[in-house]
């Protein structure tokens, strides 16, 4: 059912200074700052030759990033995405699985322009699972 | 100087139970375990179109997911490994912009026969990030 991962999300105490190193230091493709207020983060996407890498940065007041970073001050991997063809197909799936979707179990457009769904870290070894329908 | 995505690793708490769910609920193309004594882990991969995820469970008293497993019983997103084509020369210069090598700074031959190093999470916004010679 899943296909590519789309991308690992690092969720970081400081952009820019996150976007210098990736760049620098680890001599990366780095893209520019990209506000998403729907999600309330800030987003700098790293273009490696297979995947992306997503750093996150709050955006706005109630970021669901914020309490991550209060946990990680020094920042984390946050969460991984996975693609599906179907979306609510891998949904249902999923459920009837036993697996439990966040929010109201209903697609939300992602950084992507996509409709994409989170799943319960508890379900899944403590790793934040965001599927994307491509 | 960063090229592919190699993996991203999961520590996990039961690896058949994580292998079952990647298999069944995941739909994913689940390899079998292998151990590494040399690292302390038990592997399982899980091939992605474009990428691998790497389930670790601990192998041996002194493994070092030992202590991520008892702060994070559920498990969760251990590190993410990136390909190099010169270890060496990548070592020099990210410690030429100030990052650290975790152990004594000299690769080790990793879970696929390559040399590896990891850089201290504290340096890369609390990411454990691997570096594997290709």
């Amino acid at each position: 059912m899943i296909g590519r991962l789309n991308h690992v999300a690092i969720a970081v105490p400081d952009l820019q200074a996150a976007s210098d190193q990736y760049r620098t230091a680890l001599g990366a493709n780095v893209g520019k700052p990209q506000d998403e207020p729907a999600h309330g983060v800030t987003v700098v996407f790293i273009e490696l030759p297979n995947t992306k890498i997503e750093l996150l940065y709050p955006l706005g007041e109630d970021s669901p990033i914020s309490g991550f970073l209060e946990k990680n001050p020094s920042g984390g991997i946050h969460h991984v995405c996975y693609e599906v063809d179907d979306i609510i197909a891998a949904r249902d799936h999923l459920q009837s699985e036993g697996a439990r979707v966040l929010g109201n179990g209903e697609p939300k457009i992602g950084a992507h322009g996509k409709p994409v769904l989170f799943l319960h870290p508890k379900d899944f070894n403590g790793c934040l699972v965001e599927l994307e329908e491509v």
